[in-house]
């Protein structure tokens, strides 16, 4: 590739680098512009249906996508390598391997979790992060299944803790009350021996659905033996479970998994760039206070909705359309014209409860519930897919759940 | 049934219960006497499995046989109950829910770890002793895989020790040899990392069988990168690996399962009954010393080999045989009638090596090797089956593997 083209680095191949790398590869032809789009492993994975994985309803391959069966190998140069560091002010990335400079920077590094400090969340809770991460949830479950055979005086080894009821929170414990009561039969445990307990320190799962959905999905997972406790706070997690509510009341649980906060991953914030609240509150044009030729998408940034004043929540729908925001202003910045502010297109939200368990809106506000909300998860599953690699795509590996 | 049968209770349903009861209703008509057979479970289970349940290469369920789908429930009472002492001489057994008497007594409750008071054996060596603790292995080692790649500098994941390279310890490395590099595939774990080491105290592996044959054993094993320490003791298990040799060299290892020794069910000796390292060395009619009334079988017993002067190794074969002469000595018991000594009638023994690979003798003293010999295991797989639930027991738990 020549040297006077602009390069373009793509930092993490999530929901947002994945498609703002393809958006890329549509604003410009092959001679304006070198790509390049950095990843630790060689595939995407859909972080959507991670905590599939974790409760083990789902193969993880399934959740994977190589990167270049979707990415134009001729259009992009893939770097499989970890970011260690990034010098902005040198406009510099760091791997492991190698330093690479950019021109414009995309960094959709994606998000660790936030502990908020709780004591015992780093070392003792579980989080579904990644697919290694999430795998290991799944091994851990069965393995607890398997040690209570063997000492069943041990009651909380079949018991597990989610912390947090937002989306992800509330989709887990979904799959858990969908697959604990297999792994019980798998295992000849009684199921009334399980429990599942949802901790959420709001007063209310699902903030911001409406009542009647939130409703529906707590009475869907209450019915499948899911206990709530909203408005209660997780002051410590130790080794054998968790210290609640101001009391400090002891729940014995060998499973805790913490869903309750999300920031950005810690290379943004080592990399000099200001954190609010863990993430970096980017301008309407998506670009990193003070560095025009950064821009920072998905769970790394907080992107403020100019309606409401508050920052869009950290969805998939919201990431993939960042990238096309992005992907338009650094056409613009490169080749002169006007940044668009990102205004999120609402197509609808629709949370998984496990099975054929489903809620949420779509485009109109319309509310849908059960098989048809499914149906309707599932196809925005697909659509993601088809948008990303084609009907082919969608074959491999998209959902086509009977319903 | 008559107050004034004999009742002749059989305690635990392995190889050598099974057998026993089933020829107990064989030997005597139903006027004659009242058999009653007690066990933990409702399932009878092929203990020469476990080790493939304990590696994850066959399903758990195909190891168990529902007790009764075998036994004539119009001939004989299974109680479904725990033992909890023999009382000898009142001729009571206590079991968790009640208390029974007996005439005749068969005791075949199976084996327990034998640590030799090596530290840490007990607590952090896992044992291919029953379906559960098997199972307890078979998740904790994929829970291993999961937890590498989590954190690859923890190459002690990958290390898996097995104790002891008698019949069970080799059987057990030969599916590990097979089932690991599937678990690298599944989980993406370079094959290389994995560590497969058998360490024994003895100067060979498998005493007892032919040179040529535990050469083919070793090669085999050793080309599919099994390691051996032999002439190595075991001097102490930590949490996190072994020490072994005088100097306690440190191999570091997550995953130690022990199979270098057996001894009788401490219900045995907890019970009076004198034990000889660790069994009861019974007399040539197969009774306990003192204790007309009382057979005790399989691996709760030492049963010397008139020949050697040595006991016979604790094997199926020779629980089933054992089952054959304790029925016939209870018949001439009550009867009358002379008592018939043991004698082991050798059918050949093979051991399987994973996969295809297995080596052993026939009756003639025959050596059979690889696929051969795996063909001949199967066969003695599902003779057992037959003699003990006919040809539907044979097509329902068989093992028609290709070879």
């Amino acid at each position: 590739m020549s040297e006077n083209k602009p390069r373009i680095v793509v930092l993490g191949a999530g929901y947002a680098g994945m498609m703002t790398t393809k958006r890329l590869t549509q604003q410009f032809t092959e001679d304006e512009v070198e790509i390049v789009l950095v990843n630790k492993h060689n595939y995407h994975y859909q972080t959507t249906w991670l905590h599939e994985v974790a409760a083990g309803t789902i193969n993880p391959n399934q959740s994977r996508i190589m990167i270049k069966d979707v990415i134009n190998n001729k259009r992009v140069e893939f770097i499989q390598d970890a970011v260690v560091e990034i010098k902005k002010d040198s406009k510099k990335v760091v791997l492991e391997n190698q330093e690479i400079d950019y021109d414009y920077l995309v960094i959709g590094l994606g998000f660790e979790k936030a502990t908020f400090g709780i004591p015992g969340m780093e070392e003792y809770a579980f989080s579904i992060q990644d697919v290694e991460k999430s795998r290991l949830i799944r091994e851990h479950i069965e393995y607890q299944f398997a040690s209570y055979k063997n000492d069943p005086t041990q009651d909380h080894l079949l018991t597990f803790i989610v912390g947090g009821a937002g989306f992800t929170g509330i989709e887990f414990v979904g799959e858990l009350a969908e697959k604990l009561p297999e792994l019980c039969k798998k295992h000849d445990v009684d199921k009334n021996k399980v429990k599942i307990i949802n901790i959420e320190m709001a007063p209310t799962i699902l903030p911001g659905f409406d009542d009647d959905l939130l409703d529906y999905a707590k009475k869907s997972l209450e019915f499948r033996n899911v206990e709530f406790k909203t408005g209660t706070v997780i002051k410590e997690v130790k080794p054998d479970g968790v210290l609640i509510g101001e009391e400090k009341d002891e729940i014995k649980a060998a499973t805790v998994v913490w869903t309750g906060g999300v920031q950005a991953n810690r290379i943004v914030g080592n990399s000099g760039f200001e954190l609010t609240k863990g993430k970096v509150n980017v301008d309407p044009t998506l670009r990193a206070p003070g560095h025009d030729e950064v821009f920072i998408l998905g769970d790394c940034a907080w992107v403020m909705n100019q309606e409401t004043g508050r920052p869009y929540p950290p969805t998939a729908q919201i990431a993939i359309q960042e990238a096309d925001t992005c992907a338009h202003n650094i056409a613009a910045s490169i080749n002169g014209g006007e940044l668009e502010e990102f205004h999120f297109d609402n197509k609808g939200t629709v949370a998984s409860l496990g099975g054929k368990h489903a809620m949420g809106t779509i485009f109109d506000g319309h509310k849908l519930y059960g098989v048809q909300a499914k149906a309707m998860k599932n196809i925005i599953d697909d659509r993601y897919l088809f948008m990303l690699g084609g009907p082919l795509l969608v074959l491999k590996k998209g959902k086509f759940r009977p319903f």
